[in-house]
């Protein structure tokens, strides 16, 4: 194991395949990041409910936040002057930010795209703001996250014509972004977009594996698409990315997209689920994703999940989490997302002794079975 | 030391004394009580936002629960088929329930008192329920906490005939309650009222200490009296009290409610404020009280207190948590909870010290200091 010690900065060292699946060592300024990973997401730099001593608690090792919202507040320059998105919210392990292209999109009545950049109002109180790619570095860069993203277009999956000006911009931002970048320890991956055409998507992934960048990004998945669509993009993307980077397929997802993107060859994961669900009262258990707020519960003396080791499974009982839903108290959220955040934390954790195994193929299913999928 | 290892169940042992103020230990089953203490109000068998731990970590030791609330919901018969409200929410040091009586007493609107007892509706859903003192022990042996309260009746601090009657009427529902009680490990304490005239106080204070309970409770105060009021209250109650049972203050108070308690020999003390101010954004600081989302503290590095060991002040800055109230972010009132409740724990720490140095009258200002009052 000593290679992993003298790992470059940003170098990535796959240490075992099954097929398309792998696991690896990604280096960053903050640890080294043992892939495949999922990452809670922390939009506003918290991650819902979590202190950080939560998310050490479960494991977690990748922190996303959101460039738009952080932009907007408390604004980037503070950031910056606080010492940077690490210190601010005082998780001193790998981050990383996405580049507003996102959020910027899905705001679709209020913003207007052009070949330079997008303008946008604020969803907080109306007010205009313009992103370039340019702009959403140079505010990456005063956040300072480990791992940058290219500014990016994500089309409707099911507008070709759209889908291919967007592919187009989207690699122009990529290496008007690249340009735009200053500093030497931060990540910027290059996003793969081109909606759900394979002839787009193949072109995207070679264009984007062309740069020069430690990682590779997929956009675009999982905003409406079928899982079929999911699935065939992916098998079309993969195999034409670097070996030698990792992948990260952005805003995914559930534990079977996980799976079926590990199957694959993807790298590293984020999505808002399970901290959303827990809000929601939904958790992860053997049982499927159970409504915590259900009668059945009331006086049910069992963990979430008996084969779970996070705090609230450890600590509390079904009937006492339903309490807490029902008297609205706040606590509820806390523990639930403790417990889904956990659930996925351990599902990679299993998936990488599986890999390391050489027994993932064969094991997929039992991986789901822990999530109720 | 030892003499406290061999106290018996619910015994009182005064340590030191500083003229009126002392400071002692109280047995209970789930472990010794130091006083004067401090204890953080959990209304549904949580302090809102907080875990155990997090109560662990700020050296919380009793934490109080209401029986209104518990009744309600998630009922006092569930919570003890899940074996008592110490395991229900995992709090497994000294707990206190109330009697309901001030609660259902706030209902002013939709309640109705007799001589028996008092039927009122359910804030919850406006269904019909009574409480007796029988009811509310039942429900309390129910809940399983180490100290219970007789059933009272709160008057109006103004009204000098109903205060006679509301008296009397807590009196004869003491007698009730002692006789209702069954369990040997549970302590329960009477309740003196009597308004804020002295001699119906005086006689409450003689009546309550007649009767044999292991503590004596004083209700009614900072329900909208002067402060005069209350200090002149105190003066005429605590002396009648016994010196060999402790003193508890019910639903007090400020920082500065808390030392005037003390001084005349208050050993026990429980209040909202802490975790309610926290969620209002504001901060106990030695420059007063601050509401956190005031623009002032966008760029401001520091703790909200620079002395306090707690888990806040040594991880994040005012900046940050600031930035967490203008995004809306629950995790602002955990951590202000967090710090509002260990401030006033080391407020109650350092009061113990004086007491036990003899200093304590001395330093009274300057163990208020630190409050910002």
């Amino acid at each position: 194991m000593l290679s992993l010690i003298i790992l470059r900065m940003f170098s990535f060292q796959v240490t075992a395949k099954n097929n398309r699946a792998r696991a690896g060592v990604f280096s960053t300024p903050h640890g080294n990041l043992i892939t495949p990973v999922f990452a809670p997401v922390g939009t506003q730099a918290t991650v819902k409910t979590l202190t950080p001593e939560h998310l050490k608690g479960i494991n977690a090792s990748l922190v996303l936040s959101n460039t738009y919202h952080l932009y907007l507040r408390p604004g980037d320059e503070l950031v910056r002057d606080m010492g940077g998105l690490h210190k601010f919210m005082q998780w001193h392990n790998p981050m990383l930010t996405d580049s507003g292209g996102f959020q910027v999109f899905s705001l679709s009545n209020t913003r207007k795209i052009d070949d330079d950049g997008v303008t946008f109002k604020s969803h907080i109180d109306g007010s205009t703001h313009r992103f370039t790619p340019e702009k959403s570095i140079a505010i990456q860069e005063n956040l300072g996250a480990d791992i940058i993203m290219a500014f990016d277009e994500c089309s409707d999956p099911n507008d070709l014509a759209y889908s291919k000006i967007a592919m187009d911009r989207t690699h122009r931002w990529a290496e008007r972004s690249l340009k735009a970048k200053t500093r030497a320890n931060q990540a910027l991956f290059g996003i793969v977009q081109g909606g759900v055409n394979p002839d787009l998507r193949a072109e995207s992934a070679i264009f984007i594996s062309s740069l020069d960048t430690p990682g590779v990004a997929i956009g675009g998945l999982s905003v409406g698409e079928t899982k079929e669509e999911m699935h065939t993009t992916l098998d079309v993307v993969l195999p034409l990315l670097p070996e030698n980077k990792p992948r990260y397929l952005m805003g995914v997802g559930t534990p079977e997209d996980i799976i079926n993107g590990v199957v694959r060859g993807v790298d590293i994961f984020d999505c808002v689920l399970p901290t959303r669900l827990a809000r929601h009262h939904s958790a992860f258990t053997p049982e499927g994703r159970l409504n915590m707020m259900n009668a059945t519960f009331a006086r049910d003396e069992r963990p979430l999940d008996e084969t779970c080791d996070c705090y609230t499974c450890k600590t509390f009982t079904r009937a006492y989490i339903r309490h807490l839903i029902v008297a609205k108290e706040l606590l509820a959220g806390t523990l639930l997302s403790i417990h889904n955040l956990r659930a996925l934390i351990r599902l990679m954790e299993q998936i990488r002794i599986y890999i390391a195994e050489g027994s993932f193929e064969l094991r997929v299913p039992g991986s789901l079975k822990s999530m109720g999928e």
